[in-house]
């Protein structure tokens, strides 16, 4: 058997699969992308889809979310790119920051670490995994080993940490605090690395309970973040944010390199409106947030006993076999391997989507289960 | 000055621009890309958007895509897997194919070549172009370089030729006829390459008058091809048909590879069963051909130049510069860098949104320009 | 501070200096390759230096070393290839057998996951460390990675693991029984992952005292094995020998790929000749762990640490940091960094070259500072 | 047939053959490196052969060496690198100077467009062929080239022009004068790209009749330059020239990631001491220069066509197919393959260690083929 506790951390991994999965009449609570895009979303796309404009993203959608997303962070040097998803989008800033022989340091639990299929290593750069607590890590495991590096006769024998990833929230649903990223931003820019936030679920991570983030305090500390769509009710599309105006040169060749410019450019500018216009994208995340704290609360009320303590959609438990059994009966939810010989580590994840009255009949089953 | 017929073949590139960029108050013909998609499309999107299914192309949108795309090409034994855009399904394929040392054959035209800003040397392979007539390689360049190559002492000092590219229609319009591509392939097979087709306008070239290829010899003669969506009425996506059931095995991990694998996945489905129900995509690729023999027809009887015989929806023009600046009052059109001292070379493109009446609207001024 | 005991392991690193590296006074035990080759080496280069030879390894002198080692290992199948370092060993093979998304498993404190500045993922492959005992993995830690791999539903978004390195003597001295590599081998082939050992100090293990391998094991037991040259007598090279003949296809073009194709290869013919006529390779393998013993079996007198009890030419010590202070006014060694407050851990390396009397007053300085 | 007019420009590729390469009777002009070293550069390493230095370049020998090249150069703050062959070397270079979605402009003939295997793909850029004439670019192709790519709408489509190639001498033997050498550097300045030399050959080309660049030239007007070792009388060794500051960092990264860094780098400095003291170097490509120059005026005196006007050690001729039936019979020489019907391309090369009676018996040979 293969547990959690014994590899998991070690190997950077988790076996991950789905209750249910092939199921059409369970409620699913397995995953923030199983469904289509924000009604808003799909309707900006239908008004606009008999205009003419040009292509890979020159058009004045573009433009004016590109002009959006700027005042939304409060950087009008800025730039914006799109792009349709998160590894290509990791992968594209990740190769665009590194010089050949540099490495980017991470979470062991990391996305580029762990699921993005060697995207990272496809560019020629080596991951380079510090152990988490509770999905993250602190500004003093990176002086340390980048002291480390630098102390060697041979450094050049080693791969060059060049840059730090994080992602917020991160791969267990926990958040970073200002002090904790205003701290890593100091050591990346005395020990001359580049920080860079995969906000693939950011907007979970600014409304969640506890957070002292703004979209400001991220553009003053980073220089490179994205904030999130296709998790956060876009159909797909990340927004990359360059805030240090020194790597903003030729950024679209990178794009083009990997095959990610959009011919149609114009539909990231579009969801990007509507999903920052009235500030849709932060009353879904709340929402979203809102949901999972319902579950977290008649999980904590059952005594069950969580991964880690995470304010936002993605709720990481330690669930009783015998009990996941009944649960999973009605419910589709993410099964990411055995935690010990009688418990099984799972995920509850809801989204803009959640709707209350799912959530009302799970918690009435976790009632019955834990009767 | 810089003139196609001195540097642009050997160089294998175009320069490219847009007369008409920034203008909205044009009649756009300058690429096939600059709308949204076919209304039946996004139907199909609205219908199912909060419909909860499995993410990355596991649900059963595609799944039943897949088959329909399999009965089209007539093997029950093909492989299908979805794409966000032509040139990531390029670098997928050919990083698949080749050996670490292998090269692609192309012809010099060919957009691997000049317009994919190295994302098949981003694989680590490098693009062999042979020079091209009408935008067309032939069995017998491929045979000989092959030849060529093996016959060297030293041959493992160059590399070696493992797969041919093709593109149908070509990137100057023109198609593949049956005893053509029979021909290559039969070589393809003799000398041990993969052939591949990009079939980023394949629509256009099935339909295209003059055209004896059908979808069965394409899955016949190719180990690898892709029909595209994207220029095609789809809102982006293409899908890769494996033939070769060699070179089936895990081809998923180098669409995660390069970022390639979208989370919501069905996307891919819903519009390519959109796309391909009741033969939508080869109506509106006749369409487009239709108005595209329009404006040829109109551009011969001015005795304008053309800089190859195009059957399908793009039409590469020596234009005469007086009369274009007349012509792009009005008009977007694609320039394609100057021809000679009195001529431009200019594309002119519909789609299956051209509209008859912009087509007459055009016919109307080239009759004022050249009466 | 940084201590090997809190992040030695699993950064899967160690700083590593030289005492005395700028001093020319000092009697050096700090690596394997501080001098040139052993005479018999180059008596031959001075022997055959006016004769006229075809280039890139095709002269008769690889021809006869290429069949003496194929002699050796005992298959007359095998295809062998000569390189002129490790790293560059290392990244051509693993380029070679593994498919663009598959990783190597090994250990933690592998020199590809360590010292070789990211030359693997160069190549676009992720290197997937496993936690080492005595700088060792097992068939079962192995299995097991393999078996979660697949387990997931959704395996495709992680690297998937293709082959196995080792390397013999391992990075801290220690070797692998028979038993073992049997063991690691059956899992490979029982898992279709491809079993790769690194020899750079292969001679050293193999004359090992409680060794049990031979060069008929390894090319029974591997897919491809190399022996190194630079670390055990030559003035470069190490000599890749391909057991699996399925892998042989087309690996010259692999070397050249990477720079890695001598022009006047015949020096490695000349040098592996030299060094294996009349089994100088394991006498003088023989010699280096003798002395290695005898410095080993001093410091265990004075009751001193080890970080892992090998038998071969480097011996890893915890070292009291005062008796280090005396220690180092007159010797050259390895410093592998900080072992807790009052500890250093250091290397004694020993080669075909050292000589007893250095070996002596090692010795005689030993008991001088722990009298 | 496959005729060098036809093909051989466009496919920027020559078939490459030895006649006579398995017989061990013949008098050898095929390559220039066929033989060992100048004796004096062994005798270097016999001398110092058991002493002991520091590993991987860091010995006082590479640092004397680098001091008498950095005088040789008239360059006190160049930084020198020392590599193993030409390949390596370019594939280091390039892959340092280039961002990942640059290209490098060259010669169709380059060397790395024709024969290096794919290794600078390998990076990861595409190398950018422009038309030779006699081997040579010229600064006017190159602003060119750079003013059209620029000229684009689209320019991020194509791999942006990053740096200049040349080899000096040329791949067929010629020379690049001074002002030749100064325009090309004023354009890369001008435009924005770096100027890297190859020079392999570069003692034969310095030593030309009619050359008037020196090295205080080169590393005036380069960015990178390397002199080369191992065609001019090395065992193996390229010295590399770094002139431009800001590419002087982390290169020993560089070298590591490609496998290159020697252990033993003592190796270099040790030969290029003996190269370089007393003129070793130039005498002996003089003595190359002169033996070819020998052989250039029988054949102009027998009224034989040359490919093109070659000063230096490599004189490429197009021969009668009828007397090269004879030539043969007792001499080694190169096979470029079938100029035309009755004729083919065919090199004689000379070297440091070329022996005037060897030059006396093909002369006499040429004097009965053609009396």
């Amino acid at each position: 058997m293969f547990f959690m506790d014994n590899y998991g951390m070690f190997y950077g991994r988790k076996t991950k699969q789905t209750f249910g999965k092939e199921r059409t009449d369970l409620i699913r609570f397995e995953c923030d992308y199983n469904m289509g895009a924000a009604p808003q979303v799909l309707e900006r796309l239908l008004l606009t889809n008999m205009e003419q404009t040009p292509g890979y993203s020159l058009d004045p959608y573009c433009a004016k979310a590109v002009q959006m997303i700027r005042d939304m962070v409060g950087r009008q040097e800025a730039e914006v790119h799109f792009l349709s998803g998160g590894t290509q989008t990791n992968a594209t800033v990740i190769g665009a920051l590194l010089r050949p022989y540099q490495g980017v340091l991470c979470s062991d639990l990391a996305h580029i670490n762990v699921h993005e299929t060697g995207a990272i290593e496809a560019t020629g750069h080596k991951v380079l995994p510090l152990p988490s607590v509770e999905g993250k890590i602190t500004a003093k495991q990176i002086a340390d080993y980048v002291d480390a590096h630098w102390a060697d006769d041979v450094h050049d024998q080693m791969v060059q940490p060049g840059m730090v990833y994080l992602s917020n929230s991160t791969e267990v649903g926990t958040i970073y605090t200002k002090a904790e990223l205003e701290a890593i931003s100091a050591v990346c820019r005395e020990k001359g690395l580049y920080l860079y936030v995969d906000g693939a679920r950011l907007g979970y991570a600014l409304m969640a309970e506890g957070n002292d983030l703004t979209m400001f305090d991220l553009s003053r500390l980073c220089d490179v973040f994205y904030i999130g769509g296709t998790k956060q009710g876009a159909l797909f599309g990340e927004a990359i944010v360059i805030c240090n105006q020194a790597l903003q040169r030729d950024f679209r060749y990178m794009i083009r390199r990997i095959g990610g410019l959009l011919a149609k450019g114009r539909l990231f500018g579009l969801q990007f409106l509507a999903l920052l216009e009235e500030g849709l994208y932060f009353k879904m995340s709340q929402h979203a947030n809102q949901q999972a704290m319902r579950i977290k609360a008649k999980l904590q009320e059952k005594g069950i006993a969580f991964q880690c303590d995470s304010p936002t959609n993605q709720q990481f438990v330690i669930f009783p076999n015998e009990a996941l059994a009944e649960l999973t009966k009605n419910f589709a939810i993410s099964n990411n391997g055995p935690w010990d010989e009688t418990h099984t580590l799972i995920r509850f994840c809801t989204s803009w989507a959640t709707k209350t009255e799912d959530v009302d009949a799970l918690l009435a089953e976790l009632d019955r289960i834990f009767s």
